[in-house]
């Protein structure tokens, strides 16, 4: 099974929602990326459908935005 | 370990999220709630945090907003 991925920018909405994310899921299942420190992932996200972090891109290509911690564009550099 | 409670309102948006959440969580522990079937529900969800649907309260208390499929006053009767 392909991972889900988990998007974040290590705001303190972004840190509880992963928290909880991975205590709730398989966490070998999801991959973690932190937007603000991989810039070069950010075009990635965006094209994923990711319009906010936190968000969780599924392995079926859905994008579940978790409570909002910062708008995409706002991590653009 | 208590269950999770997904809350929805049967919008599209809501079930499928629930779809994603039910696949990548472990589906036992995730109790499912329909907010528009079960209105004494609205405000055991709304007194735990929850402002809009689909929400998944977490066993710790915290509340995950997933998306955005309708505000928890537009549930009420």
């Amino acid at each position: 099974m392909n991972k889900s991925i988990f998007y974040h920018a290590g705001c303190p909405v972004c840190v509880s929602a992963e928290q909880e994310i991975l205590s709730l899921m398989n966490a070998n299942a999801v991959e973690v990326i932190h937007l603000g420190e991989d810039q070069a992932k950010v075009g990635v996200a965006e094209q994923a459908g990711v319009q906010s972090v936190p968000a969780l891109v599924t392995p079926s290509g859905q994008v579940l935005h978790i409570n909002f911690g910062a708008s995409i564009s706002d991590l653009k550099a």
